[in-house]
């Protein structure tokens, strides 16, 4: 169970980390839109590991292929499934992780709710489970383009460790993020943060950061009051990330140091239109965009698999030490930073969708 | 949309500030279940408006009626429906914000998504909606002490603007919580946060913080991997309250300064069960509760509704001022400590059901 | 569980026969839409019993209240809460089958899935429990007769035992229906089923026949293909009243005696319109509608309440005998009439929002 | 939407004739059940076309692959991926029915709905779309078996045109079902029903008729009453199979002809059990199970693809005529009987599942 996100714009996810492959079922996507593997691939190749030495090394080509839902390069409005093939798996690389439990992974608790795990690498909790996200986050961004013609996200690296980076938030764009390793539109910040990364890596260690997303031209009226609010689809999507242990929109945990008087957002008139004077609320006002830029944090924790020698017991409940072999990754935020906007796009979608159904251009009264 | 939470727990709340009342309707709570409406009303006493001088001083008496679902004291297994009527309205009270958009209120989104909105006091979108919320957390709390028998969850305040509690999370109970006002079980950090509430309330102001909630006695086993993740649901309920900006579970944000080494918490045999030595997994790995304590932490934002005078503009987009008239909450928190602990509550109860679907003890293989 | 019908036009009913009351809350109905108790009440009224004297001579009054969801006179977006108050139980008139399971009642099947139920009358598994499904059927076809001006549902009685109307299915109007009180537009015909249900009522016994439904100005394109087909919607909702059990759709059972070149509805040009010839698919293709008159039929089994003795178990297993005293519905085909209206107006107002949130006028691409 | 059938037991289909191919993702299948792609080919061998020359001629090999939630021979807990490969189309084939609408195919209705359609075979709406559905009823058999060792389900023809069997409902077996090519357990009848197909296949037209189901081994309790009744669940199931125009259930339109007296299942102990003397329930009161055997019947319309020319017009709204060329089935039925039990068995299955969550062994109190 859990392996569906969304009301309207449905994302089902399945595959572990070895086995067949893993990939997407799509439900919900409206008919006609363009979409190629290319534009997928695309997405995909900006989360594939291999990309630089401060991101793990191993070599997945993650090739996509569309198996259903597309229809001379237009979508049919039935399910789009998207498939990505594993490699053959060496199972004698698992062999101690079969009988040792990695501490802060999850072998412990699937074992424990299942009774059963695919030790082979992570199984399903692997982080190769969020192909399947990327590429429907894909298909999201294509819709929420041509129903928002200003709609744009953008997420990059804010903090790794203690270095954090000066982001003119408002302005920040793609190519800004891609254009170093870090993905860190602050160069010089980026810089440093690639330095301490490949220096904890040296010392058989691993850290992480903070990632921020941005969202622009999103209009206001999405989101849904009480139990859906926006920012709860959020916090849920960003939460269901490998790895993450905090969200925050707009002013954040900032918000309990502040008086009302200091946070609440002044409406005033600008070119015409109701506007916040500050944004505080994060784009964000009882659950409903109210036009202005969504914006928010994500806390991540430090990459579990490290070169260090840790102490944890086995199935059979003996103390063991366990080091970790083989290619992992270092810091995983510049390969999240895709993935951030994949669920992003993916909540916006499906609230952009469910709007339409309240009428919100042919409102029946 | 967006007014049920929950797969198996499926709690759906309605009702607006003002007009006939507010209430709940709970599918999917298990057979006889011992209930009645003086327990629910002991939790909803708790929220209730009305207690101390640092909460607002409107007097809403908030008597829950049970309407279905449970016979002769026990649940049936049918849908427990639970209405709080509402006082009558004063309309006159509201016409000015009839008018002009409260900032930081749901008022001009609302606005934007329907095309109409209950400007009676909050709608929809007032802090009584959340009364149903507690009511089927009262219900949920008695279900989990059920099944899991060291079941507790206990919820307090941790900070408010800069002052900061010492508090012993593992020990903390909530008779140590409801001794002061504040509902903060630090005494000392207490009366320094009543003083610095009754301080900015006289200045016309709001103030806020941090509620951190714990919650022991769960089993390994609970939560559903990738999307429907523990730590995910609870985000999204945390998220769905009134007035919060982040959430953080274990080490939260505070792990984005940790290195893999000192962040990973290592498995060790204790009392004949494997646990884990440090906790900064906040009782979740890979979605999955792993038999840990569980915590977090929800952040707020300071009340919108001041006393001071406030730019804003109105429906006719005209600017114009507004300051607040009436009683209102100086600060939130000490009312919103029950809430946090009905959605946690919530939150546990569904996974505890999904987990038994699962076939916890009775694995059919 | 299972008390919830519908994705987008979400109806949640409450309620036994006995205790609070019973009602529904309406989630995702469109706002600015115009409803008053007024409205729904007429609705109630077609199916309370007391009506006449081939249903029960219960008297209740069943007086609707909204309790939320509207403001001066106009939907909010937000849910729609109707609740109908029980009359005061008299639980010494239940005490027999309190002890006794009434053959072909939901009595064993209730104490075997629950282990309790509420033996006061019928409990959950009553037909008060269609009230609120009538009250939510009257918004449905409220937003449906907006969505769509030619928008029109007639529910009539076709056949009572062996008694069979001669009806014109695409002239018939809901005047015609309640002409008499038996709901069948054939008025000889409706004078032969009168006789017939007293005198088998007078013999103690019960009767019962088929409900036929039409549903005119539905465009086409509703309906989504695969598991949420138009027909596999409307079945279901109708195998949900009590005491169905059979449904066909357009040919129905008929087309299996019929050959594809009999079946097959030819396409036509009508009044530059593509039209079917004939409609023995019933206004449903590949589960999509079709633009021609939706049109099914619903097979009731008799009253299981019967006057006469009747053999039975007790709960502790002895055998024993039971005859209904007290006053029941001879016939329950009447008071159904609007029920299955209801039903189909959920069906069809939920998949007219499906449609809308897939862009239908305003198709993205 | 709608390309998902399930509470607990989540099947997603997806897949078009032409394309990549044709699969399904099965969500909360419980972990360590044996399950291999032998036994889903099984199920998968017994719905091909090819078989016999009374279905097409069309060779298929439609061999399944598992790409996920399997390992080392047993489930996971984790989504079951199960693809089967299309084989290559010639485009050619379908230049014609790219312009004309077939009629009684879904051709006009998805092009209203979509504005875009897969015109290559039946697109979506191709009978291969139930490939994924047979599949998931394989694992449910699975599942239902290892929970209720008694479980079994054995659909069959019934009726063919004017052609009707007799068969002793409570004794058929598979290997009865599959002992002749109609899948009829009375071979006289079979013999007949043979006959008469190819007979109307000569004639360039189709034929069709009624498919039976028998459950046994469901245990009472299993059924969700008011919406999600048993009987609801499965009326949906079957309505939305393609080409399936009507379902009834026990007594079915029979009953509409019966008196409560006579149509009363009596309650009576037998071997120490609760059971009634007869079954016109068909095992299920007020929607939920009652330990007798499950039966219902499924009436379908004739394949409307024929060889005898037809009326029809084009897209472009111009008057035409179509004669199907190419092979197709002249009857559907024995090819549907294996559709038939998958879909009573995941209906089951997750009802099964979901009773579990209520904790029918494990009850809370």
């Amino acid at each position: 169970m859990g392996n569906t996100f969304g009301q309207l714009f449905r994302v089902t996810t399945f595959g572990e980390s070895h086995g067949g492959g893993v990939g997407v079922v799509i439900d919900g996507c409206p008919p006609k839109i363009d979409i190629s593997e290319t534009e997928i691939q695309r997405e995909l190749d900006r989360r594939r590991p291999g990309q630089s030495k401060i991101t793990t090394q191993r070599k997945e080509e993650d090739r996509c292929k569309i198996l259903s839902g597309v229809f001379a390069g237009k979508t049919l409005g039935t399910p789009i499934a998207v498939l990505v093939h594993n490699k053959d798996a060496r199972p004698e690389d698992y062999l101690e992780v079969a009988r040792k439990f990695r501490p802060s992974h999850a072998d412990f608790t699937y074992e424990t709710k299942y009774g059963i795990r695919n030790w082979q690498g992570g199984g399903r909790a692997s982080a190769r489970e969020t192909i399947g996200r990327v590429a429907a986050g894909a298909v999201a961004k294509k819709i929420l383009s041509i129903l928002h013609s200003e709609f744009e996200v953008v997420a990059y690296v804010v903090q790794i460790h203690e270095v954090i980076a000066k982001i003119n938030r408002s302005a920040v764009k793609t190519k800004d993020v891609d254009r170093n390793v870090v993905r860190c539109p602050d160069s010089a910040a980026a810089k440093r943060m690639e330095a301490l990364i490949e220096r904890i890596h040296d010392e058989g260690d691993s850290v992480v950061g903070v990632i921020e997303c941005v969202v622009r031209g999103i209009p206001p009226g999405l989101g849904e009051p009480v139990f859906d609010k926006l920012e709860a689809d959020l916090a849920k999507a960003m939460l269901s990330l490998p790895a993450t242990k905090g969200f925050e929109i707009g002013s954040g945990f900032g918000a309990t140091r502040m008086r009302g008087s200091e946070h609440n957002d002044p409406f005033e008139m600008r070119a015409g239109k109701i506007r916040t004077a500050t944004n505080n609320s994060g784009g964000v006002q009882g659950g409903i965009s109210n036009g202005e830029e969504i914006y928010f944090r994500v806390g991540f924790k430090p990459t579990a698999t490290i070169g260090r020698k840790q102490r944890t017991v086995t199935k059979s409940q003996q103390e063991a030490t366990l080091a970790a072999r083989g290619r992992h990754d270092p810091c995983v935020l510049p390969r999240a930073v895709p993935i951030v906007e994949a669920m992003a796009a993916i909540v916006l979608c499906d609230h952009a969708l469910r709007q339409m159904a309240l009428g919100s251009r042919d409102r029946p009264a």
